[in-house]
């Protein structure tokens, strides 16, 4: 699976990781975004709460979108594989203007979705210009390879990272979140390690990810993002290394950006936010 | 303060840092590696446990060194700036083939030390050869530019770290210690951000390095050595970030290291560990 093709004279949509436990209350800098590039006042937004456990996740981002201004706000319950089917639901999730998938367990959304005409409908939509995002489990499940599940520990380990396939709105990031508050770089290298084409995304609390159409990556929120670039990786013994024994890694190189800096997926260049930057 | 001028004719004896909670039975690499650089069962260790609270501390490596089979092992107590000028325990640390400095709190080691006739002797020793090994807080008081203390987190923030002036046999790297297991990877690039000519080393515990005369630091124990390169940084906001807030870092170059792996702190440059790498 890769991404959907873009129609000619068509622009992919935005594709919104966010790193979990984004603001609620005061800036909400984050879901203020997000709602701006889905229209603003007249956005239709699209809430899919698979991923969480909790029967009023949903409902609580549908208050949060609303509060916002937004009056188009629908929450689908894609709860089983069946309800993923169903074509009346899927023709509500396509008039949606932008979707946002709650956090959770991305395990629950790939396993439940995966698929699906709900996937396909993602997909397509994404591939014809609406916003996709995800916060926690939702931000792991937009890209092609997702974490699933892995150890916390900022050395890479040899077993520590379990990837599966994901929504696959990109191919170009694998994303990791609650990044610094659980201790995920270990895990993220390891995921890098296996193969390098791909650029890692650790996302802290509060802080997303938004790829434009061109690749480029805008961080918005209060704390950091970690882009591991392993493009330039010159060894790796995650071939020959026992389960649980350290992985040698040589040559990766490893940006921190802030709200207001951005990475170009394709160059890999980053850049330093505009009011940080030194005079020139 | 730089590194003590080596003599014409002579080489620096070896820097060994050394992660903290080294093994102490069974394999000992660490310790083995150590003997054998001092001379194995002719050498003649002083054991400095001026770091540590603990009043057994000394003796308990005393025993260790003996089970090793080492015949001439001192500790010499130095628990004070008075102490640390007693001409007659300088003569006799003076005789030792190779010092240990052990664990506990490296400002221990800086305000009791620093100055004084240990702290030149040291200086003097190394720069004639003599080996000079630091676990824990030792082995952060080794180099020129210490970590004093700092919080954890793998995000850098202004703020986190604290230096101080260690022993400065090399001013070529600041060292972290039990790096995995408390955490460290903000406060280390906190640290490099500060001033990027110095190379990070981030020290899991029973992790070492041994930095030779020629700077080629090679990778002893069973953790992994995180080597952090600031020297291609881009970017960093540390001067401009407020207190507690995430610094954005551009252009890190990242290797991590295992038993076997070297580093050679001239040219920057990371080799695998032999018997891992590919066939050529």
């Amino acid at each position: 699976m890769s991404p959907s093709r873009v129609r000619e004279g068509r622009e992919r949509g935005p594709i919104v990781a966010i790193g979990g436990a984004e603001d609620k209350v005061g800036a909400e800098a984050i879901l203020q975004t997000f709602v701006r590039i889905c229209g603003g006042r007249r956005a239709r937004i699209a809430v899919i709460p698979t991923a969480s456990e909790s029967g009023s996740t949903g409902r609580t981002y549908e208050t949060l979108f609303k509060d916002l201004h937004v009056e188009g706000v629908r929450v689908l319950s894609f709860d089983s594989r069946d309800a993923c089917e169903d074509q009346e639901s899927v023709a509500i999730l396509e008039r949606a203007s932008g979707v946002f998938l709650t956090g959770g367990n991305q395990l629950r959304l790939s396993t439940t979705l995966g698929g699906t005409r709900v996937a396909r409908a993602l997909r397509r939509m994404n591939a014809s210009g609406a916003p996709i995002a995800g916060t926690s489990a939702g931000a792991a499940f937009l890209s092609e390879h997702m974490i699933a599940f892995g150890e916390e520990g900022p050395t890479p380990r040899h077993g520590m990272v379990s990837l599966a396939p994901g929504l696959g709105l990109t191919n170009r990031v694998i994303v990791d979140q609650h990044f610094r508050q659980r201790d995920r770089l270990g895990r993220l290298l390891t995921a890098m390690a296996f193969n390098p084409f791909a650029i890692g995304i650790g996302l802290d609390e509060d802080t997303a990810a938004f790829i434009a159409a061109d690749d480029t990556l805008d961080v918005v929120g209060s704390g950091s993002l970690t882009v591991v670039d392993a493009s330039q990786l010159e060894f790796s013994s995650l071939d020959a290394a026992k389960q649980g024994e350290p992985a040698c890694l040589i040559g990766l190189r490893l940006h921190i950006l802030v709200d207001g800096a951005s990475f170009d997926l394709k160059s890999r260049e980053a850049t330093a936010p505009r009011a940080a930057r030194k005079e020139e």
